[in-house]
């Protein structure tokens, strides 16, 4: 994907996203690992690539990150621990299972949106993580399903929703904003805002809220 | 992505779906590109992988293909056309919008599903595309877009629909189908049937078609 041609410089003017990462070389190493795996892919990437691209040493990122591998590690638990967080604030939110689901989902398309090179880095390259790191991302991304099921087990119950199909409803409703790190900005001409507004009708819609 | 690892084959074993491409060696070096482009990125893999992957030499593989591009550009020209051909052909059945939708939907996210290493391919590739390549690609992408449109329009127009934003809702529903060539075989416990028939559902509610 390139990332250079639409001017997706995301992850390096926002820059309060990578803030618990430290030292400042750190997160340097990381922003540009980052930006040359969404436009080049994982495998494509080298460390060479990466520290050039922080404007540093090869033998510079290696006292930070052991391995290539390392730095995907990192993003992708950075990102996926973010993506877990959105939705449990929505989730503990007061208010009715209408009001969280569609928090919840307005919250989760924003990030994707705004932050499509990481969502795109976390979502496409899942599989590049060797067998050892991959179950904690794992656990992660069950919580986060487990999250927006229980939003939507708790509407059932209160006889709000209508859903035959939970666990497949909740995996499409995900999935929905998952998606939207895909295209946004190669085919979207609205805002994460408006964005994340649109969903949150079509998603209530797909739970058969009932209109309050 | 590792499609090793999921043992998806699909592009060997489901024969018929590159049948268009002659001779034999065009296609064997075709599904070989999917294979290769789909579990270590475009940028990861080398015309001489291909090569090998298919059993021939990298001198075989010129002869049917100038560069790595050809092969991906043949394969999301084809890849493209089948999706555009699927939706037209749902969209010229007789019967409601609703049930043109609703077909148009299950068979959309079965090929997805069923041929989700392609299609990944084709989805997340797209940007790998040289700049004189990508309007073609573009242009039957829109296609798709304007045939899910007005079926959308036709139930509107019919008060069969009730979708206050048109193109959003019709971008939503293909990219929710789109999708599932992500988490398909990953995440899943169904099959490419299960998953269009609860999509089919989904849909009709993001368009709050009427039960009949």
């Amino acid at each position: 994907m390139s990332a250079e041609r639409h001017g997706q410089n995301e992850a390096a003017t926002d820059d309060m996203s990578w803030a618990e990462v430290t030292p400042d070389a750190a997160r340097r190493l990381l922003i540009a690992a980052v930006q040359a795996f969404a436009e080049r892919g994982y495998h494509a990437t080298t460390t060479r690539d990466i520290a050039s691209r922080a404007g540093m040493s090869p033998a510079a990122l290696y006292i930070h990150y052991r391995t290539k591998e390392d730095l995907l590690l990192r993003i992708s638990r950075i990102g996926h621990e973010k993506a877990l967080e959105i939705l449990k604030d929505a989730a503990a939110e007061e208010g009715t299972a209408s009001e969280r689901l569609s928090e919840a989902v307005r919250s989760f398309v924003r990030w994707h949106a705004a932050r499509h090179l990481t969502a795109r880095v976390v979502q496409y390259e899942l599989d590049s993580l060797g067998e050892e790191h991959r179950p904690e991302i794992v656990a992660l991304r069950r919580e986060s399903d487990a999250t927006v099921r229980e939003i939507i087990n708790d509407g059932v119950k209160a006889g709000e929703f209508d859903v035959p199909d939970v666990p497949g409803t909740t995996l499409a409703v995900l999935s929905l904003c998952i998606d939207v790190a895909r295209w946004f900005n190669t085919e979207g001409r609205r805002t994460p805002d408006e964005v994340g507004a649109l969903y949150a009708d079509l998603v209530l819609r797909m739970v058969g809220a009932r209109v309050s």
